[in-house]
């Protein structure tokens, strides 16, 4: 496959893109993360989710401890092509590291950040 | 309304946050931004998307010169309290300079970033 299209996406001052992660049937958003080059171009050639952890400073294959693969099932860049939304089926139907379906678990309400979703799984499980 | 909530969101060394925006009734995500501060406490007190633009330099409320504000819906963090997730009303159906629906109109098909949306209405009509 040519890597054209890792040419034309518009990598920020340290290699790096934002990635939007998105449950392809029920368009929930389920986590948001980073992602370099070489990322995208093992989450393309793998069709799972590659992501750059900035804080451990390697590649992340999402799921590698906890099973909750992300598969993909399209790529979309923006009208910039520096965002990167992907759409996936969340294996094991957890995104986030705390046992929820999604990272996104915090809503305002009465100007309080209120947790509104379940824990799924305890993360003690996920992570043996 | 105080003002812990904002204290609580983790901003970047530059004072920022990723901000997606998505349609509250289809879950489609519709563009992707940035936040300061102030813009995400003005966007709380508007019920309206208040953005920093990082090329501009300055607040921008989304839809002051297109006329397509953002009405908000429902405001979240992630786990990691340093992202936002606007779940929306789109004004005008149209949230992409270009004219189209969403700014994620580029999709990757064997290899190739492919244009998949509609333009809905010209950007010249949309910027006079």
């Amino acid at each position: 496959m040519s890597s054209r299209w890792l040419n034309e996406v518009k990598w920020d001052e340290q290699g790096l893109v934002p990635a939007i992660a998105q449950d392809a049937k029920t368009g929930e958003v389920l986590m948001f993360a980073w992602m370099n080059r070489e990322a995208l171009e093992k989450t393309a050639q793998l069709g799972q989710a590659v992501y750059w952890s900035r804080s451990r400073r390697k590649l992340w294959h999402k799921g590698e401890e906890s099973g909750h693969f992300q598969k993909v099932v399209e790529l979309r860049t923006d009208c910039d092509n520096d965002v990167i939304l992907l759409k996936i089926e969340q294996v094991g139907g957890i995104a986030c590291h705390t046992g929820r379906r999604s990272c996104f678990f915090n809503k305002l309400e009465d100007g309080h950040w209120k947790d509104v979703e379940p824990v799924l799984k305890d993360p003690k499980e996920i992570y043996k």
